[in-house]
């Protein structure tokens, strides 16, 4: 029997929440840009401004079916006083221009087609009549009725979508139509999760009588690929300081996760190793649950210290790693989470002094909390809709008042 | 030049949004389900109901670090009349269990570690003081106190999550927690993107006089990655009658978009088409943009005429290709977008009998439509944060009316 005081190593202090998250963002840069397709775009982040080096339309072009003309033939024209202009031709979509345009002279135009040299508006079709080699116009117009003109949807020189931008379907569209092909954008972080802990098993593998299945690489998996991070699973290290020590030090990806020996007992090597190969910023937080979690860096790369119950990983993240993962992809940090107000059916208990993550449902009668206490409840966070934030000004939030849920 | 009457044909009756959307519904089942291994489960859909075939935990175990003991040993315990208890060993995390407690006698036991047979309590570490051989207990403490117990988490037989539920980072952690590691979920829907028009030019191309570049078959596959469903670009096909049919019949996606050519002008074939392989089901909507929309069946497939106009296809895509991408995969049709709430600053005018989707800014000062009319203005999706629906029994809404965003 070895005899060490289970005691030994207590928290040096605590950090409020809000001081850990000015540490990160002090030492957090965006990672480099990469240039990429514009096709595999969808929620990238640009590291550039994107300056339109075109008129979009880059020509006037028909918005309608109907006939190209010059405007001033058509004035005095209406139902009772049908105007006929000469047809001199149709124009599709696409076609190269063969034709221009003289007094008291149409042309058919379809969508989108470009108009004629010497027309200026073009009338719908349902506004004139075509009688053998000549269309009646039903409808005075002025100039550039039903013409989408030079740079009417975007101007050449237009700052078209800024750095910073996170990349929307319809954004796709607008770049390639400013003829953008390849952009710049913040390469997306990779994430070494390391899972430590001798009575874990992979999932799928048979267990023994003291060992439960790991759930957190999964589950912090999925939220890394939620923000745009790519998750690199490490597998399972036994709690061993040489085996932990050799994982953090073969970790190569942007960011390193550690789950579990992240507290003060006599197994929790892992502050010990950071503290070794880097520096320890956070070690102990004002907040429940997750207080244990913990935060340094190895030269330039951020290193998390996560508790290994699975609601305390899942608010650690949150807390921490998510805004990390933002601010290496160019980002404020936000909660990635849809927001709703409601009333609390019932009261909240906290302390001053300490942020509350607390798991809630949304019921048509309001915001409900979940009566659960262990932070090893993982069903409680997929129970839960959401959850609600307790500042750190506090003492608890009343029945019916109201708050913002953040929705899973 | 071609003598063709360009009013030839009209939309027939136009529908409305609510009624083509009930056409959608009663039409579309699920897609049979596949299996997967629970790592890649992030947002794919439950095929079936998962019910738990162990207990979670699976066996007794410390909620912290202390000292496993009987809790009737510890009555009467405290500052004042600490009891003395005989060390007999410690117990780690995922080590066999080698011991059995008897009366007056204590383990060291760390968090996570299986009870041994005997105890039934955990005293936390600072409530007790090791003196040599001994432990003396400061507290008091009932039966469970400190004890994970078997299933506390989850319950053999439990529903753990059901049918339809679209899996959460956390999901998978609850998943792999009893054993889950593969899954049955709904297949992802594959889309093809046939792309009509003359004018239009792949992006990256260069362009000529009349040429303009193909935006829509970017954001059209941006909009269905978001809803988890796998955009497959068919490339660039011509205004021909042939070139459209043939691209559509070799088509074997689970459902179809096709843009431009959807109207009722002279070179809109596809409507024509999808009448003459299967069912032309919709074709005509009141709606604002996007009324030419159409839609129908060719067998069992889907297959959406969606106009060229990139405002248009966007509002398409989120009334009719959204839904049908959604219950394609076993979820509720919805808008897969955050809604917020704010008051008008501007007045929208509407028309009874029409849905208007109007693009709109949320600014500190309220919720501001865009001033834009053409359905052709892609940039006013960049510009905008998200839309406005008026509903069909409106005629407009008030400047200062509550409104719902929903959030690009």
């Amino acid at each position: 029997m070895q005899h060490h005081d289970i005691r030994m190593r207590g928290f040096a202090s605590r950090h409020d929440v809000d001081e850990a998250l000015a540490l990160l963002r002090q030492r957090l840069t965006a990672l480099p840009s990469e240039v990429i397709g514009v096709e595999v775009g969808l929620d990238r982040v640009l590291a550039e401004d994107v300056v339109a080096a075109v008129d979009v339309p880059p020509f006037e072009r028909s918005a309608v079916d109907g006939y190209g003309v010059r405007a001033r033939d058509t004035f005095g024209a209406s139902d009772y006083n049908p105007i006929p202009l000469l047809l001199t031709g149709e124009i599709f979509p696409g076609r190269a221009l063969d034709l221009s345009l003289e007094a008291q002279q149409a042309v058919r135009i379809m969508t989108g087609a470009p108009l004629p040299i010497g027309a200026d508006a073009v009338v719908m079709a349902e506004y004139a009549e075509e009688d053998g080699a000549h269309v009646h116009i039903l409808q005075a117009i002025s100039p550039f009725k039903n013409v989408g003109r030079v740079g009417e949807d975007i101007r050449q020189g237009d700052v078209v979508l800024s750095r910073g931008r996170k990349l929307r379907p319809q954004d796709l569209g607008v770049l390639a139509s400013i003829q953008v092909a390849h952009l710049p954008v913040y390469r997306r972080p990779t994430v070494a999760l390391i899972i430590t802990g001798n009575e874990l098993v992979e999932v799928g593998q048979p267990l023994t009588g003291c060992q439960i299945v790991d759930s957190n690489s999964l589950t912090l998996a999925g939220m890394c690929q939620r923000l745009g991070a790519i998750p690199v699973r490490k597998g399972l290290v036994r709690d061993d300081y040489q085996r932990i020590k050799a994982a953090i030090q073969r970790a190569t990806e942007d960011v390193v996760i550690i789950t579990g020996g992240t507290s003060v007992g006599a197994e929790d090597y892992a502050p010990l190793i950071v503290q070794e190969l880097g520096e320890l910023l956070v070690h102990g937080v004002s907040m429940r649950p997750s207080s244990p979690v913990g935060f340094g860096f190895i030269k330039q790369q951020p290193i998390f210290l996560i508790p290994g119950n699975p609601v305390s990983a899942l608010v650690a993240f949150d807390a921490f790693v998510g805004p990390t993962l933002q601010l290496l992809q160019g980002l404020q940090p936000s909660y990635p989470y849809a927001r709703v107000r409601g009333r609390l059916r019932r009261k909240i208990a906290s302390a001053i002094g300490r942020v509350d993550f607390v798991r809630v449902r949304c019921t048509a009668e309001g915001i409900e909390p979940l009566r659960v206490t262990g932070a090893s409840i993982l069903s409680s966070t997929t129970r839960a809709d959401g959850f609600v934030i307790v500042g750190k000004n506090s003492e608890g939030l009343d029945a019916g008042q109201e708050v913002e849920v953040y929705v899973f």
